[in-house]
């Protein structure tokens, strides 16, 4: 008998037949003896017309009246399930985030968690009762309703596990777990049985958004077993865990993230004196640009060329900016390119394997591919290229680090 | 400078233009200096929809659940309606029941409030702040979310009001006012205005759907002034008040209320022997049939007739009840009729002037209309007939009793 702690996304939820067949799910745990605590996120499509309907009303709302509105969604959520177990004889108790006191601080619209009261859970799970909770949100010292951001459900659900000392969180969402890479880009991708806590962070932050970042982290640090799984097929789905469970078994690379969405900018002839880099994107991250690559290579006469790249949606926007700027800059000029998108290969292996960057760039020439950008952390290597190339450069790396499925690689 | 609670009910925050209106008309009370506590209900419609996704999910929800998911309705229309606030400059909070400490009995579905904390609402009152409280619900000891029932809301404005010691409760509603009767029935009905909390109650339950039975009873219990006024014209409303600030210029009657849905069954030829009634109202009343008007006249020997009305809905349930118990109790025969209206007098000017019934029946009589049981009241004369007089009898008694709107009847 153990302790879960499932959390259903909105597309999970997102008719009354879906809240069944997450009823009918849970039944089987239940009758396995398992105790269960829930987390929902809004059925899909509610929060944005809840946000649709502000919108309406006043094109900058208040960020505390903002959450009052939105917490509504996964209220409803919520009590539906509880219903739905209840006609299969489970008794169950539904709890917004400031009922089960998810205590956070008061940064309304991305609140951080500060304490969770397992106390009423404990007796609700002592009683048998399921447990489903609001995720998403919680409420301030003062009692104030707070959320966590977009997909603060999966926080919800990891918090809660580390608060329970659960055997696992299970987020169960519409793909089946995480891949090598993109299945609709490779057809030979492959599903991952296990993948580390950091390989997932870096998979999540390049693109591949199976789970919230944060969550993510989150579970990291209070190493609570994170497993991601389908809401609609069976199956084992991929267990993220810490890096010494399973570094002996693993390969090299574990999978290939990538980013369509990129442009990238660079001003040229900029005096290479201290500073300089601080002048550039201090008025960027003032009109709330995020940057993701940053890149100065060495100067020449005391010049330098400074890239980094943007969401192409703020591409015009940072362009602007950097003309303003480049006279009292004493640059030479700007230039930029908004159709690039960029490629990582991610892996705890690559730490102690000397030659997986060079092993890229060969597989990546071989197609011709020319590379723009190069960045690399411990444990990934991301390049950026013409956006053309995407899909060619996807096959082509997870074809030479060996990731395509075959008959004879055993994934268990 | 006064302190003012105003409730809006579902039709005033019905849409986003609606909305938008509200908060332009507090706008106007705000300019004047007037402190404000505004209490809304859910957008129209909003919980039916609800209602119908648990409907889906399982016919008989469990209540409490049941109050979580409908109690997200008014949580909407105070977030947006804040924000609506916001942009027109005027600093505004959005509170539910459960954090502003509305604290109810468990009862969930109708549940009844037990204490209002004003700390927290004081404090933003005094920052200037305009406070907006969600309407029909509140929580219980532990924490549970609890509503009071449909048309709750107007409960939770005439709570607050009394917690708050506010100068006046304003129900904004669709229509501008209570009249002297239905003005569809009668062109030259007239809005009253003022009327006393008796009167209303009287009105209230005989049909003249302008205000919860509950939010009058309280308001006339704390002596919280209430006035009923509409939220899309302008215009003074109709106060309800307590009878000593008014007899003195009121007329003997104030209103002509009337109840079309009814029906009547009689069990003929009962012994007369005491606990006869309770034997036949208690299967009643255990079918959860509501029982109005009750008559029992002189017996004949030894051997009585019992007569009592209920809603239309319920007749055919009530006729197999009496039908079944008739043998038992000894009595002749079940006679009834579901083709009855019921047509009230209603005004604390009766108490003190005689003859009031007898006008009553003479002005009927006049008409050809034949009264087929009696009831009254301190303050109330019902009369059932046939239901094909029903329009016809409301006329004659609004003008007899000299309700009809002229100009030589000065109104203020």
């Amino acid at each position: 008998m153990a302790l879960y702690v499932h959390k259903y996304g909105g597309t999970s939820v997102g008719t009354v037949e879906r809240i069944e067949a997450v009823a009918d799910k849970l039944k089987k745990f239940k009758d396995d003896g398992h105790d269960l605590v829930v987390v929902l996120s809004a059925m899909s499509g509610e929060t944005n017309r809840l946000i649709g309907l502000a919108q309406q009303i006043n094109k900058q709302p208040d960020p505390r009246e903002m959450d009052v509105l939105v917490s509504t969604g996964e209220q409803v959520t919520i009590a539906l399930l509880c219903m739905a177990l209840a006609r299969r004889g489970l008794p169950a108790r539904s709890y917004t985030g400031a009922q089960v006191r998810i205590t956070t601080d008061s940064m309304h619209g991305k609140a951080r968690i500060q304490e969770i009261d397992t106390e009423r859970m404990r007796a609700d799970l002592d009683a048998g009762r399921i447990v489903v909770v609001a995720g998403f949100q919680g409420a301030d010292a003062t009692g104030n309703i707070t959320t966590l951001g977009r997909g603060g459900s999966d926080t919800t659900g990891v918090a809660l596990a580390a608060a329970l000392k659960a055997d696992e969180c299970q987020i169960y969402t519409d793909v089946d777990g995480v891949y090598t890479t993109d299945p609709r880009v490779v057809d030979s991708a492959r599903r991952l049985e296990t993948i580390t806590f950091e390989e997932m962070l870096e998979m999540a932050s390049l693109g591949s958004k199976v789970l919230q970042i944060r969550s993510v982290e989150f579970a990291g640090k209070y190493k609570v077993p994170l497993r991601v799984l389908s809401s609609f097929t069976d199956g084992p789905g991929t267990l993220i865990t810490t890096e010494e469970d399973n570094t002996v078994e693993k390969p090299v690379i574990s999978g290939i993230a990538f980013n369509r969405d990129e442009a990238k900018l660079t001003i040229q002839g900029v005096p290479d004196v201290p500073g300089v880099a601080s002048r550039i994107l201090g008025p960027i991250s003032a009109a709330n640009i995020e940057v993701d690559m940053i890149l100065q290579n060495i100067s020449e006469d005391q010049k330098t060329d400074f890239t980094f790249s943007v969401h192409r949606n703020d591409f015009a926007k940072a362009e602007g900016i950097l003309q303003q700027i480049m006279a009292e800059l004493g640059a030479r000029s700007v230039v930029g390119d908004n159709k690039i998108a960029k490629v990582s290969i991610v892996g705890v292996g690559m730490r102690s394997h000397a030659g997986v960057a060079s092993k890229m760039f060969d597989a990546l020439a071989k197609e011709g591919i020319n590379i723009q950008m190069i960045s690399t952390s411990e444990i990934k290597v991301s390049i950026v290229m013409a956006e053309k190339y995407l899909e060619l450069a996807v096959r082509a790396l997870h074809s030479a680090f060996d990731l395509d499925a075959s008959d004879t690689v055993s994934e268990a």
